[in-house]
């Protein structure tokens, strides 16, 4: 079915970025590989709610397969790419090569611990389904041990929740633990009252939320005390082990850490043999190809795209889907004979959820907070989910946990659940 | 709030049997306490419908703590129960001991691999949620590894699936394997026809469902052949090994094998010094108390009741259920200086569903098969599941995949997940 002589483009990564490039070739001349080492598109800005457990994993993801199974041009590969050799125009597998015309790079990025990678195994970070699913069993596992604890003292680091980063998935992250503390779990325990949790939201920079207008920072900061979050600001991790993180100079005894900071690209940046920027990212040119192949194109949060005017583009599934896009068109139009064109970015606005009914947004040059924002973002994130079956779910989980409080998915698995024991005779 | 003269009424295991037996106490002058390790109660009769995709396991487990967070007079451990001290009425765990002065134990089983324990990493069972996602993502993995894959033989193997064990979860299996690969991911290879996917069930004994009347295993049976699953009764797996299985003296490549067979008892038996059947089971008084201590009592898969037509009572969820609360009734009787009474299992039936839209049941004295047999699988099974949202999301889910043929949660996910790529380089 698939003629040979068409031009292969090679989508590595099926993330925002990919996925949409993907589907935008749908009626192209092309044939099409996507390359992703999982089997599924994960719906990223919604992974805190698994780790909450608000949502299942497979009510956000969706199998890549499923997503293309219709579109006859494109081919899906679950395999990990190690290396792009740019001078051959073939991917590296970790088993095989794939041969490409044009080559569209959107591998996405995990969290960075700003030098620090011995932090990770205490402070998981939230990017895969994985990490989600850890992270849910921490938080429900520190509930579960304080209720059997004796000491006072390590009871209330078992309650202490120290999120590091304040952007949206921080912010996220602290109001649906205080959340789970202060309503899903309030009855069920006997020994303790899940309220006496402490959260700990920790920023670096001046106010939560910097990629927001100043007063809906100030006005998530006020949501999040009256949660009883701590937000602590102009502060510092500057240690994590086991039961314990540094903030500043101040020791916290605190026995679940989440990472929400700072993020790294992936390693395939460096064997493209052109300039990075200092956190790694590809320093693309204004038709978003990369310097001296034009045959390369790089999206996402690989890609440092500075704007007309002068900002460099966040790591935001918005930017990823325009890119991701646009990226697609210029392929088509070189397939064409013709010239690309120069990225510009549409910015439509920002939003984060804090808790029930409470969310800050920005729409276009509209600042809004509280219910209608939070209904904003329930149905801008419905809408961009994929496939009936998950937004009909997924609205359906919000509205029951709007009205009853709980939490769907409160299972404690894997390997924190298989050691349920060895945790308790610490 | 809890007075300790009432009597202290221990339950291990939050399976059907502790469950339903902790809820029979509620408005009992008792403290109940409930000891599992794990954090939730698992719908073990739909866990296949995880392990093939069709359900997430959230929509089949529930918190323990949120089934009993009304019930004041009990409260959830999650520990691990390592031994039982008969003379001193105590549960040893892993860390700590309780003190009772009623137990009721309910632990549940395992897979028995037949005195082959080394076949247990080549052919996983299915108890547990990870045991579930194993399976998923082994099945997944195994159509995206034949993608891949140049060679034909190895080719073959990874589309051969061998499910070993008759009953009705081996059945349930094959059935829903079978539907995979016919139906929902039958446009999503490119390089693979998933239905040249050939599925094997083996039973050691002369007809499947033998727990079920004859004319019924073998409607299930030409149901399964239709589904072109290749059904072989009279034969026994004599060796397993990493891709490759033998039923008698044939061998057969297969990358999928899949235990659905003998299961074996908690070893928690072996430490009340009473005697045990052959596969490690109690043997219980009328009463279902152990012998010479009628404060212990045992429900569900730990225990061996022979019922008076002379019957084993096989380990399903209604036995475990009527156990569960007839034992809580007779703890209650004997608080109130009544004596207990004995135990009679009413059989109201047995069902096992096959696949789209078909099932055989047993109800009462009816045998039915076909649609109307798979409708009242549907609703028996939605009436027993805990919670109105879990019973909500799950009828959603079987109406949606009987619509679109789709499966709703086809991730590969974890260790499987992660080695994608190492599988590939094999």
């Amino acid at each position: 079915m698939m003629v040979n002589d068409r031009p292969h483009v090679v989508i590595v990564g099926a993330g925002f970025g990919g996925l949409y490039a993907a589907r935008a070739l749908k009626y192209e001349d092309v044939r099409v590989t996507v390359v992703d080492r999982r089997n599924h598109h994960l719906f990223q800005p919604l992974l805190y709610q698994v780790a909450t457990a608000g949502l299942s994993s497979s009510d956000i993801a969706y199998p890549i397969r499923a997503v293309l199974s219709r579109q006859q041009n494109a081919r899906v590969c679950m395999a990990e790419v190690v290396a792009i050799d740019v001078a051959a125009h073939k991917v590296i597998l970790q088993d095989g090569k794939i041969e490409y015309d044009y080559l569209l790079l959107a591998p996405g990025g995990r969290h960075s611990y700003f030098g620090h990678p011995e932090w990770e195994a205490y402070a998981p970070g939230l990017k895969s389904v994985e990490d989600a699913l850890e992270i849910r069993s921490r938080i429900l596992m520190a509930f579960e041990r304080a209720e059997s604890e004796v000491d006072e003292t390590r009871r209330q680091a078992l309650l202490t929740f120290v999120i590091v980063g304040g952007g949206p998935t921080g912010v996220e992250l602290a109001g649906a633990i205080a959340e789970i503390a202060c309503m899903a779990l309030v009855h069920d325990f006997r020994r303790i009252n899940p309220q006496d949790a402490r959260i700990i939201l920790v920023e670096a920079g001046p106010r939560i939320l910097p990629a927001f207008p100043e007063v809906l920072s100030n006005k998530a900061e006020a949501v999040l005390r009256e949660l009883h979050v701590e937000v602590r600001t102009n502060s510092v991790v500057t240690m994590i082990r086991s039961g314990d993180v540094m903030i500043g100079d101040q020791s916290i005894l605190a026995e679940t850490v989440l990472w929400a900071a700072g993020i790294t690209v992936s390693p395939l940046a460096q064997t493209l043999g052109v300039p990075l920027d200092r956190e790694g990212r590809v320093l693309v040119e204004s038709d978003l190809s990369i310097p001296g192949h034009p045959e390369i194109l790089v999206v996402g949060d690989l890609a440092a795209f500075v704007d007309h005017d002068g900002v460099l583009l966040p790591g935001l599934a918005p930017v990823a889907i325009q890119q991701g896009r646009h990226a697609a068109q210029n392929i088509a139009r070189r397939c064409k004979g013709q010239l690309p064109e120069p990225f510009h970015y549409v910015d439509r606005g920002i939003l984060a959820a804090i808790g029930r009914g409470a969310a800050v947004a920005r729409i276009g040059p509209i600042k809004i907070s509280g219910f209608l924002a939070w209904v904003a973002w329930v149905f801008i994130h419905i809408f961009f989910l994929i496939g009936f079956r998950n937004r009909f779910i997924v609205l359906f989980e919000w509205a029951w946990a709007y009205i009853t409080l709980q939490r769907s998915a409160r299972l404690i698995t894997g390997e924190t659940g298989k050691n349920a024991s060895d945790s308790f005779s610490r």
